[in-house]
């Protein structure tokens, strides 16, 4: 493959991992919440879909286990290297383009931001993806998922309960806020119970009402069948 | 809980992500691998044990849960927060204790080691331990837990042939490293067949050779049972 002057994200409109990435570079590029950034470094990235289920999963071809040998989206082609794992390249992108920041400045919050943000992509969405609900079974799948998705939570509302502002960690957009909301969407695609989730409710709500997180929602990617369109 | 002068870590001998953290303060505290560090801070911590099976798990306890609402060890009380989550802990500690260095200058380079430790913490780890097993059942146990690590293992393999010196990345200690001995441990565990990973094997050993990596060992924590000790 020949190296394009645009970063490549491989991803697929479903994947939470793919959306936490989507948002991170969208703030680069759109510059939401942060009038100063307008001036600032942006992203522009081009979108290779990889569809998860389509032909028996195209993570499984050739050309993408080349890419990222987990065969997981998402995967980031970008100044010469390819990087798996969103985390790992949310803070590249924020190594590497610090503004706006998605890391608080003091590192006791910022230890807060990665407690959250491991949390999810550890604790939570490993245990609710597709490769694990396929071993769970049919019949078992929506209780699994619940049960872990809860589980996660129960720890996580308490958590945000002492660590939240308007957002996860304090009133600044952060990290754990990108790992938030695909979590949460993930969450309700299995019909979990929000009762005793008001905290993770009101952040989730709030997240959503910034165009940064509606442009990258799953519901209007370039591969997003267009009856799941919005 | 009255707060200590020394951090306190709350860990189980066979936790593989308590581990990672044991190894991140040794190093600190032994200055192993940097003469330099010898002169430079350095971490003394005092451990709680928390048995994950002993009495239901001790994980479950009011007072615990208080302190981590996951359940989960490892949890650090440190400069008056307690951090749950090993790579927010390590993350934590190379912000405000930064020598020896865990993570490279190179941010391409810290994007490996970060990708590599994600790899394994989120995409092999959650997938085979304690509370995974006892959903999956007995008698299936052994085959789901080696189907996971091979999977993980596949990737990390190829990856490392592409990354590693001595070690995962070049040839300084870093946090990929951290999270790779304890997982190998789990591995051997479940009697994962290593032909097919030497770059694996080679690494784990020279890792293994170093002191902080065999006095963080999990035979050799104040809570291991007197028959698992070496």
């Amino acid at each position: 493959m020949t190296e394009s002057r645009k970063p490549i994200l491989y991803s697929y409109f479903r994947s939470s991992c793919s959306w936490r990435v989507r948002i991170e570079a969208l703030p680069r590029l759109c510059c939401l919440w942060s009038p100063l950034a307008l001036a600032l470094k942006s992203i522009d990235y081009e979108t290779i879909p990889i569809n998860l289920v389509k032909d028996g999963g195209q993570q499984f071809s050739e050309e993408f286990q080349a890419l990222n040998p987990m065969k997981q989206v998402p995967a980031l082609k970008i100044d010469g290297i390819t990087i798996g794992q969103s985390l790992a390249i949310i803070e590249y992108l924020e190594e590497t383009r610090p503004t706006p920041r998605l890391l608080p400045q003091d590192p006791k919050k910022r230890a807060q931001v990665r407690m959250i943000s491991d949390l999810i992509t550890s604790g939570i969405q490993p245990l609710q993806n597709l490769s694990v609900l396929k071993q769970v079974g049919q019949e078992n799948q929506l209780t699994w998922a619940q049960e872990v998705i809860s589980f996660g939570f129960n720890a996580l509302e308490q958590i945000l309960r002492g660590t939240a502002g308007k957002y996860c960690v304090g009133d600044e957009v952060s990290m754990a806020d990108l790992c938030l909301v695909p979590q949460v969407a993930n969450a309700e695609r299995f019909k979990v119970d929000f009762t005793p989730y008001p905290t993770i409710s009101r952040i989730n709500k709030s997240l959503l009402a910034l165009e940064a997180f509606q442009v990258s929602h799953p519901c209007r990617q370039p591969d997003t069948p267009p009856e799941l369109r919005a």
